[in-house]
């Protein structure tokens, strides 16, 4: 397993190092929209493929890939595209190729402009070239306009219109492999017990996993039927279990592979009238690197941060989707927190870049994200906090224009007050609430987020230099701020609810609250006020979806209550795996008992067993206990907060865009190397501490800061824990 | 001939009653589109395929068919698509079927929703269902949105968005032929000619025609090199003909078609290693009615009203293109020229939506159609132009959202006057010039018919019910039309061509002086002022394309100067004639000599010699002379003003939607039949005129109304020609 990892690393690298070298390039968004909408249409319930519930976007089907090349002498290129194409130089030469052709052209020497077209409805344009010094990267312009037609409006950087772009490109780099033959590799695996049962057999692969299912040595033809369990029950309650697959074989085949990719933990077999040696899994997998590593002293939760890890390597596919069993798709609100997960653990760009694309889609916008208001706003923030933790400003040169869009979209259909309520058709999410929920009107949860997404878009085109627009969203921003105060009720010191016809409501729920408490939207004060009356309120109803307890927990360790948030991580995370959980769920009530557990939506086996949001502690402890979290793009500087909260030591590797940065921590030590950027250490110590390179700073009582460069050496801190 | 015509309009009337059983359904537009660039794309210049060098549209990939049913009694109904789709009745039943798939599913009795998704990216998702009750047509809804998630607004036909619209369909009827797989229908025809020359062989299918080559009874199997002319000199011009094909045929092909169709009037073949039988050719066509007739006493008149018609002919593809030869492609300007001539000719309605669809492609709006400011305009009137000779309603509320963005898009972009003009990236290109013209600044002629497009958003809004809009756009009307006087020379007694800083230049062309006789822009006075000093003025350039002596003749024709446009269509057309075009072409210079008529670009044969816009006597003799044209939507009421023009006698027959106007006149007698509708005769007179039937009222001096009844019945006017 280990060497298997280090070899994939080494590939993987590989890939990497050659994408400099020339690349598959494509129209920005076009491809990932496309590969990503590919996986959430293979979902099925119960044989019947379910598409998605909301809009789907095709591609521009005629893409223009420009490039001006200087060359001292003539120069051969190699000219691969997926598609149909024509190539001019100048106005002078022209080529053509077909599907998967391939061109040898020579280019004079000289100054000349390469313009190639080329066209597909079926799958995206895609190009690829092969030369000495002319290479397809991410230098190449991409445009599904000539350029001679576009005014200046759309080629200007501060004025971008998303219609003349920088190529997209995505470490496919086989000239010979067509992007839209993309699948995720696999490996196999053995299950780890059989049984046999009710004239078929159940196989146990042992723990959560995705994959194709394969039969060895298959004689005879007829019909297999393969049910999919996470659990045994679920595969052997072939009424009521999610998928399966019902395949006729045909004839002539020793060894057979399901045609498609399921969840599963157990599934059963039956044959008719055929035999077979054996049944094996195609391990499914997007090929991530473990960049981060930790452990403490406590072993139950170094077993949630790895189920944890092991959620999330499963959720992650083409893109992030929320389960693997269902519902296969990727929802906003669920990405978002693998994208913040993510930076934790594999620091996967692609994969958070193809995300965002997949959910945003094309213009013109004709409704929100999924569907749902929330999920809208969550996308924004995604691509801020995308650009702080890489520092990838292509990209958020090439989403701009689609974050200005979906923007307008969203300001077209705020109230006279300037602020958002659910039109008719518009899903106001939020989270699933137990009890009536009235979600009408002015929501105080969804002004919280449409403010903070205002503030990104400031932040965004401040960015990018464009101005006047960074001046709009700063003036739109502070105004709804301001209004944020409408819904705080002194009396129950909290956001209330929702206020319709200028009336407060009576609700209150933890979100608006808790929200406010880690954007910073209120004062300190206030935030201890609603620690009290809100979080920890038995009043106030709990939550019970992992989902919004990722922002609960995130909210007190903002309140720097680690100690409590150990506790309801062992709780609740820790409830799972003591019934047995290889992977976390989509809902946890711990008062439920056997099979209640499993169901959802009135469906026995309708809960979803492995879900994305469901591996929350390995954010949380990456930035609240490690402590780790940039404070400037791309992690040239960046923050360390080392906190134990409860653990006697830990000891964690974060990843950053070129490197890590390594943490230890005890009640007597702090050692840190980090390979890139310039960070601070800040730390509390009932006494002076002191450390081997650099100056000790104090910054409050009992509160120390240490500036470190991110040279690798290890700087070793001897302190007293509070 | 004859026999053949006969039974393919029955072959035709049979599809036109089929559908209203059940046909073919997809999103409005989205079929039309593709299909429209599927045949623009087919275009070659010397072996190479040369795109449409504007922006390509794609269509929805996820399409969603609803329709509600009530049933007595269970029904069984038989599902098509293109493309995977999932059937749901209500919540309760799923299905699912695959491209091509079929389904049988039986739909309970009482109410049920039926939903049907299909998704297809290379071509269009598409359904065809058929039961006894339950069938596909256009009373289903379309759209790429669920209905659940969407907003009052976007199902509100007072405000359409475009995305909750009743289905588009085409009398494609067979469920077995999916509507990617439409061809235009092919038929055998010969050579009437072979000339062994220069080691090959020259055909000659003795007039322009446009097809697929097919070899007979070839043995061997090296390379054939086909070289297409629409002269001999093209086609034997091996180094300059615009069009061939070098193909390698596959072995133990005993008949063998080019795989392309293409525009010829010869061929010049070299065959390797290979001999054959014979070479034919595939005639591909477009299966339009001859639905007009017309006959003079001028045989040189019939002769080019019949060259016309074959010119319309042979340009009217899946779409309606420029030439046949060259570019093969939608252009706006051309296309709005090809439905006025079919009004009077095929009156084919598939054909002018689909291309006012591939025209117009799909949101947002990026550039201008064709790139082209003008075309753009050309564009809202041929809308309204279809809506009152077919009065199709449903069809302008389908293409009703996408007037509305195009208008969007042109508003935008006005200059702080409120006028239109050329940015950067826009041609305006209005014609081509033989002399210097500067385009910039604020061009009369693109005020002109930007004001006409204004006044045409005004009425399209007002026939929809959409009240706010259409006072919004008869303002905006009003106001570009009062600034029309800036341009007005007084001392010149002329439209100026343009204005740039407040300044009117010295430059006069026709184009903008032309436009506003017939579009009653000007008074009766200003109209004679204008022919005499622009018009009729040998100082002023004259016109040298045919696509803008249809306008120039057009005014003419309004100013009742028929006798001068029969004497200039017998100088312009007979002179092509004369030359022995068997096609109208795209320019033509009376000057030239030889071979200089078919250059053009700087080719020796760069010119079109079958151009749609060099059919236009079709148009002007229809509805100048014959007089007809409707007056309310579909002729419901319709105006017929004979007019000799220097005849002596003509008889037409003008379609209608679902009959036609034959008119009869000579120098004494007017004789009309109409199948439907109510019209009005309106005719001078030297003397009081007879009739059998209804009575004559005197409108003016020498000028008489009679009105008639659409009941079949020929009314005999007795009168005396001016």
């Amino acid at each position: 397993m280990k060497i298997i990892r280090t070899v994939l690393t080494l590939f993987f690298l590989t890939l990497l190092l050659s994408a400099s070298a020339q690349t598959w390039i494509w129209f920005p968004g076009d491809y990932e929209n496309w590969l990503g909408n590919q996986m959430n249409n293979r979902r099925t319930e119960r044989g019947v493929t379910i598409p998605v519930q909301w809009k789907l976007d095709g591609h521009e089907p005629l893409m223009i890939f420009t490039k001006t090349v200087e060359l001292d002498e003539p120069e051969e290129i190699e000219v691969y595209a997926e598609g149909e194409y024509i190539l001019t130089v100048g106005w002078r030469i022209k080529y053509q190729g077909n599907k998967k052709g391939l061109t040898k052209v020579t280019i004079p020497a000289g100054k000349n402009e390469l313009k190639i077209k080329v066209i597909n409805y079926a799958t995206v344009p895609a190009l690829f070239v092969k030369g000495k010094s002319i290479n397809s990267d991410e230098t190449w312009m991409t445009s599904p306009l000539d350029e001679r037609y576009m005014t200046k409006n759309m080629k200007h950087p501060d004025s971008p219109t998303g219609y003349f772009m920088n190529a997209g490109s995505g470490s496919l780099n086989d000239p010979n492999v067509l992007p839209s033959a993309f699948r995720l590799p696999t490996k196999p695996m053995e299950a780890v017990d059989v049984y046999e049962i009710d004239g078929g057999r159940l196989y146990d692969f042992g723990k959560e996993t995705f994959g194709f299912v394969k039969f060895h040595n298959l004689s005879g033809t007829e019909k297999l039927t393969i049910h999919y369990g996470e659990t045994a029950e679920e595969a052997l309650d072939v009424e009521n279990c999610e998928t399966f697959d019902i395949v006729d074989v045909p004839a002539g085949m020793s060894d057979y592979i399901m045609p498609r990719s399921n969840a599963l933990r157990y599934i059963f077999v039956k044959a008719e009238n055929a035999e077979y040696d054996d049944v094996s899994l195609l391990y499914e997998y997007a090929p991530v690197e473990y960049r981060a590593s930790f452990k403490c002293n406590d072993e139950e939760l170094n077993k949630i941060w790895e189920v944890g890890r092991y959620t999330l390597e499963l959720t992650t596919r083409e893109v992030f989707i929320d389960g693997i069993k269902r519902d296969r798709w990727a929802w906003s609100g669920d990405a978002y927190q693998s994208y913040l997960m993510n930076y934790y653990m594999f620091f996967d760009q692609e994969t958070t870049k193809r995300t965002m694309y997949t959910l945003r889609g094309s213009d013109p916008v004709m409704v929100h994200l999924n569907n749902i208001l929330d999920y809208s706003f969550y996308w924004f923030m995604g691509i801020y906090d995308y650009y702080l933790y890489t520092g990838d400003l292509t990209f958020l040169k090439q989403i701009y224009p689609k974050m200005e869009s979906l923007m307008d979209f969203v300001l077209e259909r705020r109230n006279d007050r300037g602020l958002v309520e659910g039109l008719e058709g518009d899903w106001v999410y939020i989270d699933w609430f137990d009890n009536d929920v009235d979600i009408t009107g002015e929501v105080s949860f969804e002004q919280i987020v449409f403010c903070k997404s205002l503030e990104t878009m400031a932040m965004c085109s401040e960015i990018l230099g464009v101005e006047s627009e960074a001046k709009k969203y700063d003036a739109l921003a502070k105004d709804v701020r301001l209004k944020l105060a409408d819904f705080w009720d002194d009396q129950k010191q909290a956001f209330i609810f929702n206020r319709k016809d200028g009336v407060n409501s009576d609700q209150i729920t933890k979100h608006a609250n808790m929200f406010a408490i880690f954007y910073d939207y209120v004062t300190a004060d206030q935030k201890e006020k609603i620690k009290e009356s809100v979080i920890l309120n038995h009043a106030i109803s709990a939550i019970s979806t992992p989902y919004m307890r990722f922002y609960e927990l995130e909210a007190m360790c903002s309140l720097d209550e680690q100690e409590y948030v150990y506790s309801e991580i062992k709780d609740y995370w820790g409830g799972m795996l003591k019934l047995g959980a290889t992977s976390f769920w989509e809902k946890f009530n711990p008062e439920h008992k056997g099979l209640e557990h499993y169901a959802m939506y009135g469906r026995p086996f309708g809960k979803s067993l492995c879900h994305a949001w469901g591996a929350s502690p390995v954010y949380l402890l990456g930035k609240y206990f490690v402590g780790v979290k940039p404070t400037k793009p791309g992690y040239q500087e960046f923050e360390i907060r080392p906190t134990l909260g409860g653990l006697e030591w830990f000891e964690s590797s974060i990843p950053t865009p070129n490197g890590n940065i390594k943490v230890y921590a005890d009640k007597q030590n702090i050692k840190v190397i980090a390979t890139e950027g310039e960070g601070s250490i800040i730390f509390k110590s009932s006494k002076a501490p002191k450390v081997n390179i650099g100056a000790v700073e104090k910054i409050d009582e009992d509160e120390f800061l240490i500036k470190i460069n991110g040279d690798g050496a290890e700087v070793n801190i001897e302190y007293k824990s509070l």
